[in-house]
C-alpha cells in the first residue's frame, strides 16, 4: 500500500475497516483508520485522498459522515488540502513510530529518586500481628462513620466541592483546637491550625517552606521511616541523633554539625522505642533548638493510647508555642486510608502555611472533615479513643501473655506504658536477622529495629505491632515468636512445628 | 509563693484550684495545677511537698488520688523523691517560659518557601463568573454520587481502611484503563496507573523520581501555574519555551539551554491559550524529548471538553508510550474538592511510582475510589460528561452572547473549540491591568494572562472560565466586561453604572 495507493486500492481497504455494524460512529471509524496509517506512514506524505462524493458512494456512507472525518483529520495537521485539487497526505516529521519503550534496567532515576526506591524496600502489604502502627480496624465503628458521612454529604455546601484555601474546615478546626487544649494540653487557637492530607503532607509543608536543600535536620535515631523519607526527597541532610532513655538526646549529637533548621522528636512516645520525654529533657531540648535558631516538630502520632496515666502534656504546651510545629494524624486514632492529618503552627507561621498548602497540594474532602468535626464535637471521638485504649490494653496484655515463655527466660519488653507497639529487645543484629528469616518461613512479618536506624544500628530489635489484629491471632504469633525466640535463646535448632498459620 | 513556699500557703493555694465540681478529675486538677506552678518557677526547685496524707486531709479528697497526681508529676521528671524525707520539687534548666511567640516580620522562610510563598498572592477565594478551571458544581449529579458513597462504604473490605501499597483501587485502575483507551486513545494496562490524590501529587512524584535539584524542565509559556509551583518547589530550572498557534514550539526554546530532564505540555488544549498541538508539531516534540532524553508529561486536565470534533487523541498514544508520562485529573470532570488524579506510566516506571507513592505519600480513600470505579465502569461518568460538555457549550455561546458588542468592535476571543474557558486577547499590559482593577472594583475577579507567564508577558489577554458559573451569572458579568472594554478601547472613562452585583 506504501507505494501504491491507487484510490481504488484504499478504498477496497476501507471498505474492510468501515461498518455501520461497529461500535464506534463511522466517521469515528473512518478518521482512525486514515489517521492509523498516515502516522505508520503505510500512507505516504503527497498521496491524494479519493474525492469525498467518491468516498461516500464506494463505501455507502453519508457524504457528511466523509466530510466530517476529513475535517478532524485536516484539524489534526494529518492531510492538507491543495487549492482546487483535493487532499493530499500531508508531510510529517519521520519517527519510527511506535517506539519500543526501554527496559527496565535502561530506566535512569534521578539520585532522590533511587534514593527514596531504596526506602521501599520495606514496604508491606502485610498488617496481620506484629505490624506496627495498624489501629484495629476490626473495632471501629463503621456504621456510625457511615451515618455521619452520609449527613454531611447530604448537607454539603456547594463550594465545599470546589477548590478553597481555608486551611481546612472551619467546623474541624474549632473542633480539633478543643480537643488538642483539653486533651494534649495544647495551646492553639482554631486559626493556628491546617488540615492537611496526613502527617505526610504537614513534614513536606515544614520542609518547603522552612528549608532549603542541604540545610540539616536533627532525627530522633532511631526513628520514624516516614519522616525520615519526607526529610530526605526534600534534600535535606539528616544528622541522626541518638535516643536514650529519656528519648532523644541532644548532647549525644555528633559533633562538629551546622546548625539545625528543624529537630523532629515524638516526646509523648518515641517511635519505636516507646520512652517518654521528661520535662527536664524538654526543656533542655527547647533550649538547644533556640540556641540554634531551629523549628521543632512535635510528632504526636498515637500519644492518646496511654495506660498508666492521662496522656502526657503536649511539648508544644510547655514551649509556649515559640518555636515549636505540632504534627497530628487521624490515621492512628481513625483509620490511615481517611488520609487526615494537621499542623498546629505557631502564629507567624499560620497564614503562610494556609496558603502554601492550597497552592503546593489542593484542599478537599470538606464532607468528610465536616462528618469528622462532629464526630469530634460530640465527644464520639473521644468515646472511641476511650474504647480503643481499652481493647489495645488489653491486646498488649494477650501479646505479652502469649510471650511469658520467652520473657521469663530473659525476653526484654518495652515498658508498654503507651501506644500500639512494644519493642523486644533482641541480643545482636545476627539474633535480629535469623528470627525475621524463620518468621518469613512462617508466613509472618516482622519488624526488625535496625528498619529505624539511618546509620549503623546499635541496638537489636524488634517493634511488635499489637493493636491491629484480634486476641486470637496475636495469641498465636505471640506463642510462636516466644517459641523461635527460645530456641535461638537455648542454641537449640527451630522446632518443626514452628509452622504458623494465619 | 516563689520564694516563701510554706506549706500552709501551697494547701491554701492549692484548695482555691481542686474542687470535686470541676470539669477534670481531682487528679488531673491537682497534677495539672502544680505542674503549671513548677514550670512557671512559682514552685521553685528544692522546695518540698506536703506529705500525701497532709494533703489528703487538707482538701478533703482521697489519698490514692495525691498519690496518683504525685506520681505523674514524678513520672514527668517534675518533682523527685528524696530517700525517707518525702517528695521535692525537680531542679529544671533555667528558660524564660512561656517564650512570646515571634513577631511576623522576624520569620525567616527558606529561599525555596519564599518563592513558593510569592506565588500564593494570586489564590483566591472567590469562583463566581470567570473563575478559570472551575467546573459547573450546581450541574454534578450529587444525589447520585452520594448513593454510589453510601453503598460502597458500606460494602467496604476493612482493608480499605489500612496503609495501601496498590496504587490505587484495582477496580478503579480497570475502569479508568478502559476509559482512557476508548476515550482518549490511550495506549496502557491498569498495572501502568498510579491513582493519586490530585494531579499536584502527580508532579511531584514525576519531579522526585526522575529530577535532581537544579535540573531543568521545559514548560509552556504561558502556562499552567500548579505544574510550575510543583516544578519550583523541586528545585527545578524552569525554562519556558513559547506557545505558538499549535501549542509549545520547541524551535523557540532560548538557546543555549542545557538539556531538560521534564518537557511539560498540555497538547490537546493548551492551558491557557486553547490552541491543539496538531500531528507534526506532536512528532516533533517527541523527536526532541528523545533527543534529549527528556521525558515528557502530558497533562490533559479538560480534553473531555471538546465541542467542535470527538475529543482530539492522546500524545501519550502517538508515541507508543515511551517516553510520555500521561496526567490526568478528576478535579476537572468531576469536582476538585474529590482530590483524585492519575498517571498513566510508561511499563519500566510502573512499579516504581507504585512503591515511592506508598511510601512518600501514603495511598487511601479507597471506598471513593470504589465508588468511582463504578460511576466509570456503568457509563455514568461517559453521561455525566457529555452532559457537561452539552452544558458548557451553551455557558460558552452565553459568554460570546454578553460579550458580542465588544466583540464587534474588535474585541478577540480563542476558538472555544474546547475546555472550560475563553482567551480574550487585550491590546497590551496596560489595559489588562486597567480592567482588573475596574473589575475588582466592580467586585468582579479577572484572572490576567500576564499571571501566567513565567518570564516578560509577550501577550496581554484575560482568561474568563465560564464552566462554572449559571448562565444569568455569566450574562450579567460578561456584559460588564463588554462595557468596560468598549470604554476603554474607545477611550472614554468608564460609566458608573459598570458596577456589578453577583
Amino acid at each position: 500500500m506504501r507505494r501504491a495507493a491507487s484510490s481504488e486500492w484504499l478504498i477496497d481497504a476501507l471498505a474492510l475497516r468501515v461498518s455501520a455494524s461497529g461500535d464506534m460512529t463511522l466517521v469515528y471509524q473512518l478518521y482512525s483508520t486514515l489517521r492509523t496509517w498516515i502516522q505508520h506512514g503505510e500512507l505516504e506524505a503527497g498521496v491524494p485522498l479519493p474525492s469525498s462524493r467518491h468516498l461516500s458512494q464506494a463505501l455507502s456512507i453519508s457524504r457528511n459522515t466523509v466530510l466530517a472525518a476529513m475535517d478532524r483529520l485536516q484539524a489534526e495537521g494529518l492531510i492538507v488540502s491543495r487549492r482546487g485539487a483535493g487532499l493530499y497526505v500531508a508531510k510529517l516529521p519521520t519517527m519510527p513510530l511506535p517506539v519500543d519503550p526501554p527496559a527496565t534496567a535502561l530506566v535512569e532515576y534521578s539520585a532522590r529518586g533511587q534514593a527514596l526506591l531504596d526506602r521501599c524496600a520495606t514496604l508491606s502489604q502485610h498488617y496481620h500481628a506484629f505490624a506496627p502502627g495498624i489501629p484495629g480496624l476490626d473495632l471501629f465503628p463503621h456504621a456510625q462513620w457511615q451515618r455521619l458521612l452520609r449527613r454531611h454529604f447530604h448537607q454539603a455546601d456547594t463550594a465545599w466541592f470546589s477548590y478553597q484555601s481555608l486551611g481546612g474546615l472551619p467546623a474541624l478546626k474549632d473542633a480539633l483546637c478543643d480537643y488538642l487544649t483539653l486533651s494534649r494540653a495544647v495551646r492553639c487557637r482554631p486559626e493556628q491550625i491546617v488540615i492537611t492530607q496526613g502527617a505526610q503532607q504537614a513534614f513536606e509543608l515544614i520542609v518547603q517552606l522552612l528549608t532549603d536543600s542541604g540545610e540539616s535536620v536533627w532525627m530522633e535515631e532511631p526513628g520514624y521511616g516516614g519522616a525520615q523519607t519526607a526529610f530526605q526527597a526534600a534534600g535535606l541532610t539528616v544528622t541522626p541523633v541518638p535516643v536514650d532513655e529519656e528519648g532523644m538526646n541532644p548532647a549525644l549529637c555528633p559533633a562538629p554539625t551546622s546548625s539545625p533548621r528543624l529537630i523532629y522528636v515524638t516526646p509523648s512516645h518515641q517511635y519505636p522505642c516507646g520512652v517518654t520525654m521528661p520535662v527536664p529533657r524538654r526543656l533542655a531540648l527547647l533550649e538547644c533548638a533556640a540556641r540554634h535558631g531551629a523549628w521543632i516538630i512535635e510528632d504526636d502520632y498515637d500519644s492518646e493510647f496511654r495506660y498508666d496515666t492521662p496522656p502526657v502534656p503536649s511539648l508544644q504546651g510547655l514551649a509556649g508555642q515559640a518555636a515549636v510545629i505540632y504534627v497530628g494524624t487521624f490515621s492512628k486514632v481513625l483509620y490511615p486510608g481517611l488520609r487526615l492529618g494537621y499542623l498546629v503552627l505557631p502564629d507567624p507561621l499560620a497564614d503562610a502555611f494556609r496558603l502554601a498548602h492550597a497552592r503546593l497540594h489542593r484542599e478537599g474532602n470538606y464532607p468528610v472533615q465536616s462528618a469528622l468535626a462532629e464526630f469530634i464535637a460530640k465527644g464520639l471521638f473521644s468515646r472511641h479513643i476511650a474504647r480503643m485504649r481499652a481493647s489495645y490494653r488489653q491486646r498488649q496484655a494477650c501479646l505479652r501473655n502469649a510471650l511469658s515463655p520467652a520473657i521469663e527466660k530473659g525476653l526484654t519488653l518495652s515498658s508498654g506504658h503507651a501506644g500500639m507497639h512494644l519493642l523486644a529487645e533482641l541480643d545482636n543484629q545476627t539474633q535480629e536477622q535469623r528470627l525475621i528469616e524463620l518468621a518469613h518461613q512462617a508466613g509472618i512479618t516482622l519488624s526488625p529495629l535496625s528498619r529505624y536506624y539511618l546509620g549503623q544500628p546499635q541496638r537489636a530489635g524488634l517493634v511488635l505491632g499489637y493493636a491491629g489484629a484480634p486476641e486470637d491471632e496475636l495469641h498465636r504469633a505471640g506463642r510462636w515468636l516466644s517459641q523461635a525466640w527460645l530456641s535461638l535463646h537455648e542454641g537449640r535448632k527451630p522446632h518443626a512445628k514452628l509452622v504458623y498459620c494465619p
